[in-house]
């Protein structure tokens, strides 16, 4: 028998595809070697005597994807946020992010969201730092200390900042990346860096260059954001004129997926016909972030159509944009906006169903990650346990039902375990 | 000294009007005789020496009113939460309000309602029972056990629903009004009948004309719906041929509004200038249920409009076609959806402020039941007790910052305190 070897035994719920949701009650899952080796009705002889943590009924699910937030925006979520987006950038995310060049102040906000990720259904995340190295790295380390597997990026952008956050020049900031890179180099497990572009309007041609040679040096993924609002876009169209669309302004560096750069670019709320093709092509994964985007008054992506066409699709909090770290709660408001933009934008593109957002929370964002997001045979052995007994209810519920209503009712009292790749984390 | 006088000390919050918010740190607020005194940055000579409860720096605001719900649909709700309409009212709508038919079903389910209630940071609510008089009662037992103060409605339907649910005639409809009514007179303190017509499409013009008799010689408000959705309204139209517009078919009833129908009406999402100007020449409350109508896919309503025009609304958590009883979150969801109203239908009405949407939640609906909803001298002594000490932060922040984060992310855990009329609830 292969070293930690361990079956938790429970309601379990997982996905196999958009349109297929597994629940089994009553049964086991088994983790070996940090892989799940399937799910069980009976334990197969060879498992009989292994360890087995029996949850009394709790909802057993892969662990959740976050695949876009902020961290230093965590300590200002849910403030400013009847302020428009230039006002709420000024009054708290420019000067919030500025104070993490001091790493007495980055260490505290830092170890506050870390506890609360470590605490949450999230088991893997894409997470943006600031622009300072020693911040980042400390970012890094208390990622690394919750056993949670992430990656980070120290943050690039060298024009249209405030003056207090901007690098001098693009050679200043691919060099301070660079040192950033070398750090860093051999000291995490779980821990990767990932090349973190602001956005198009915060970096310089030069700089996009620069971070071009660094991608293909150390073969990073890249994350960023993309075609969020129309003002935005209208301003990427003014700084790179030759581009027939944003995404263009990533892809003329080689900066927007395909096999030697996975990427993740954050909204994608108003891509047109000519970018998806792109991202479809070059397998970009869409963080679709709900709150976000209504937040900010962005608009609501069109999420059933990157699901139909067989994109890449997993959600983010967008913390601070988000204001809930919950991916669950990420759930819940994808579903509720898929409705709006049923209702008020296109009736064509049905509202997403239970077993779609699940799929997407689960394997559409785990897989940026490898065979990520399920407990089918091979997938690395993330695991959430979910303890609904505070949610009574006088009638009989199926496994479904006991899900959904986790998804929209839960806060961090449900979330009772979680394992990332084997690990037992709580 | 008037008995039952006591003082709350903490960071007090209240609003005077729409746009004033007014926030006073290690402050009193004093109750007299179940009645706000005022708030006191230095207590006065004449109340030294009465009994302070000191809440250490807890935010301490006006309890707040939810004006639309639905109490047997508690049980179900957060599932089938990706139906359309009609599906989700078949799947668990009627088949779920068909059992209060048993009064032991019923006061399992309606004591999980009433409890959760009593916790969250709700003083006051119009609630919807069923069509059962016996399981009415015991709603209004369990609620007036509570502290809290309601009005709860027996549901009258003759027509339109499922066979299971549906009153044999509107006789007999308005008998089972009459016994209800004959039943509770001078049963409760704080549990007052109103009037529930389901909505137009469920009740004939002769059970209408049955309710206005009673309406009149028992002097009742009137609860009901009102332009939710656009199917729902050509429907009455249909069915109501002689009437302009959907509020019409409850006006000519006299069952909309006025000095001696004091009326609270759901949605209001579709109502047309004609109806508008009915409600507010006849002071009819709207009830605003962001969550229902996003998940119902109903809509958006226009609260802009309604506030600008110095109309009365509150908040429903319109449970179950919102998923949450709480009221906090119902006003971050109404500032949400007010930004995507903004983005997507009609960029000339700006989304709601932290001030409105904090007014709407506590003097909007509040006023439905008198001077309620604040903390100025002559209110009603409804206060909730908030304590924020498990969102750290490193850095400082304001009153009204901690006020909103705690709209935003608080849950049950964070309400500490409450009191209804100076009577301590918890």
């Amino acid at each position: 028998m292969n070293k930690n070897t361990f079956a938790l035994k429970g309601t379990i719920c997982y996905s196999r595809d958009p349109n297929t949701l597994i629940t089994a009650e009553n049964a086991w899952v088994v983790c070996e070697n940090g892989v799940s080796a399937g799910v069980f009705q009976e334990l197969p002889e060879k498992y009989r005597g292994i360890p087995c943590r029996d949850t009394k009924g709790s909802l057993i699910i892969p662990g959740l994807t976050d695949l876009h937030l902020h961290a230093p925006q965590y300590t200002f979520r849910a403030t400013g946020m009847d302020l428009e987006l230039l006002d709420w950038l000024n009054t708290y995310t420019f000067p919030e992010e500025s104070k993490y060049a001091d790493p007495a102040y980055a260490e505290a906000a830092y170890r506050i969201f870390a506890d609360d990720l470590k605490r949450s259904a999230t088991t893997r995340a894409a997470v943006f730092a600031t622009l300072h190295v020693e911040a980042t790295e400390l970012l890094m380390d208390l990622l690394e200390d919750t056993g949670l597997i992430t990656f980070v990026g120290k943050v690039n952008m060298d024009r249209n900042s405030s003056p207090s956050l901007e690098e001098e020049s693009a050679a200043a900031s691919a060099e301070a990346t660079i040192r950033w890179l070398s750090e860093i180099k051999g000291r995490y497990k779980n821990t990767r860096p990932i090349l973190t572009p602001r956005f198009t309007p915060s970096c310089t041609d030069e700089l996009m260059k620069e971070l071009a040679v660094i991608q293909k040096e150390h073969q990073l993924p890249v994350q960023s954001h993309l075609s969020e609002n129309l003002s935005e876009i209208a301003w990427v169209q003014e700084l790179c004129p030759n581009t027939r669309f944003y995404g263009e302004a990533y892809e003329q560096f080689g900066l927007f997926g395909g096999e030697t750069c996975p990427a993740i670019m954050a909204h994608c709320v108003y891509s047109s016909d000519e970018e998806i093709a792109l991202m479809k092509k070059q397998g970009v994964y869409i963080a679709h972030c709900p709150s976000s985007n209504t937040n900010i008054a962005s608009g609501i992506a069109p999420v059933r159509r990157y699901l139909d066409e067989g994109m890449h699709v997993g959600l983010g909090s967008d913390i601070a944009g988000g204001f809930s770290l919950s991916i669950l709660r990420a759930m819940a408001d994808a579903v509720q906006v898929s409705k709006l933009r049923w209702r008020l934008i296109d009736n064509t593109m049905k509202p997403l169903t239970l077993e779609e957002i699940f799929y997407i929370a689960t394997i559409g964002g785990g897989s940026f990650f490898g065979r990520v997001g399920s407990f089918e045979k091979g997938y690395a052995f993330d695991a959430v346990i979910l303890d609904d007994t505070n949610l009574p209810h006088p009638q009989a519920i199926s496994s479904k039902e006991r899900l959904e209503r986790l998804i929209y009712l839960s806060d961090d009292r449900n979330i009772t375990g979680k394992y990332v790749s084997g690990k037992k984390i709580f």
